[in-house]
């Protein structure tokens, strides 16, 4: 048997329930399983639902009827207007739903988009989800974002920080930290036995011989020399432009990127919806939709629904995939 | 009728004339008609051609021959092994073919892949094509490199500098005199109307309103700003990792870009094969394939070609297609 996969409550004014009940409409005769750890109220009791106690019951009632673990809301969710007053169900939800995957009661967590500057206006001290799932499992400082869709799987060594700062703090120790990461949760979450990173450059051309920047030589290149010297599969670094064609991307399992853009561009150019945001380097599965909290067309569920939940379901058959693929191995 | 287009000999140690022969049985029959600057040595007999002395006698004989204006290598050339001494044909074939397109006789010139260290090594003072036909034109430094696909236009503010020095040299007069640049292009040469046009921004999500850089708001704003002013159709700043998705890029006619890479991976990651590369800014129409001579594979013509036309069709069509607009407008 599988462990249900636990999907957050998200900002409620968002479009968290609405994918909710989406994904349910979606997944409930094919799976995975997952529960809701949400509030019923905003249901509006526009589809079936079943409270439950515990992760166990959900497998039982997910044909019939979304699991849904109360949470509730301290006050009325207006959609598209969110509160920070409603702040302390949102990060219950999480505390949860980290706490069922640790006890291994779940599968892995799938997070409903969450507001950032909503939940720190109640003195939310994480800025976002990531760094508080760290500090949840206790391992802060070794999460790593993976971005995954159908084509393509991407790893930025730098994320949310100015181009120009991403130039200052490109480290080899960074890299090679990333690139372990990456190379583990690929063996353990994924099934790949000798998984291949491709290493990016930084520069266009990688620099072509130092012409154009001087960073492949004296940063990449020794994050790529000690990573082969660990027997992992690296390989680069590659130009920047072409590694990610049609006919290189075949070649390698992830992408291992310099900066933000250049994880992110390749893989939305290619696959808007069906991206998947993964964090890696945590002892839980984690993911998460590759969107927003979209308030400006959050809808009542039960009403028309403007939200695409592709992503939210490539998000939980992937957490589903990487929990059965962990399963195995610790078997 | 429409003036044919020059097609230049590129290094003849690259795959510059196997292409040339791939064209010129590709589009034999649907044209558009061109005319190669090369020499008829190199053809190997393989297919049939025809000498011609102007390129007023190309069209006549094209559906039969290859028509080939001659120029002669000073030494044998042998596949795969470039010779510097067989600059001054490379260097002649351009010097003719822009003098062509400059007197109206050709419609475009429509360059074969340059070896820039073959070239250098025999005195050519030009780092690359660009900088050389601008020269010829007597227009240099307004050249403005433009990549084209069937899918997506870009075009890069800063070009070949290090990812530190684009950040460096990266100016609002820049971009301004970019985004003008591109805007007359394809308003003479692509038939747009009021062309649109979709400024990146530099960092990850534009900046976040500061707190991911601060250029968008120094430096991007501003030009924007300007350009608005001055009647052009532009907006942005876009977060670069949304604005190449599918649903984007049908609301641009062509995306102006801070960097190399940002501009070049959505390119090539949606399509490798049919890249152009197209310079604006010069009072020719000039096209290239986005490739170099790839002497690795570079084989006799007639013998078995690994190499792809697919780009240098693309390029012989584009710069076709830009010079009826081009005609069109001046009638």
């Amino acid at each position: 048997m599988t462990a249900p996969i636990a999907l957050t409550l998200g900002d409620p004014a968002g479009i968290g329930p609405e994918l909710a009940v989406a994904a349910w409409q979606a997944l409930r005769n094919t799976g995975p399983v997952f529960f809701w750890l949400g509030d019923p109220v905003l249901l509006n009791n526009a589809v079936p639902f079943r409270l439950i106690e515990k992760p166990e019951d959900a497998e039982q009632t997910f044909s019939d009827a979304l699991p849904v673990l109360p949470i509730t809301c301290p006050i009325l969710v207006t959609p598209g207007q969110p509160t920070s007053d409603n702040a302390p169900a949102v990060i219950e939800s999480i505390e949860r739903a980290v706490g069922f995957v640790l006890e291994g009661r779940a599968g892995g967590v799938t997070t409903n988009p969450i507001a950032k500057h909503i939940l720190a206006a109640s003195g939310f001290a994480y800025p976002g989800h990531t760094e508080f799932l760290a500090a949840l499992c206790q391992t802060t400082g070794q999460e790593v974002m993976m971005l995954a869709s159908p084509q393509l799987k991407v790893v930025p060594v730098t994320i949310h920080v100015s181009l120009r700062r991403a130039l200052e703090t490109l480290t080899t120790d960074r890299i090679i930290a990333v690139a372990r990461a990456t190379h583990s949760a690929l063996q353990n979450d994924f099934g790949l036995v000798s998984p291949r990173l491709a290493i990016a450059g930084l520069n266009p051309h990688a620099g072509e011989e130092g012409l154009m920047g001087t960073e492949e030589q004296t940063i990449i290149g020794p994050a790529i020399a000690q990573l082969k010297n660990e027997g992992l599969c690296v390989s680069g670094p590659y130009p920047p432009d072409t590694m990610f064609s049609a006919t290189a991307r075949p070649k390698y399992d992830v992408a291992i990127c310099m900066y933000h853009d250049q994880a992110l561009i390749p893989l939305k150019t290619l696959d808007m919806a069906e991206g998947v945001n993964v964090t890696l380097g945590l002892p839980i599965i984690r993911t998460s939709p590759d969107h927003g909290t979209a308030f400006d067309i959050a809808a009542p569920v039960g009403s028309a629904s403007r939200a695409d939940p592709s992503s939210l379901l490539a998000a939980l058959r992937l957490a589903d995939f990487m929990s059965q693929h962990r399963r195995g191995n610790s078997q």
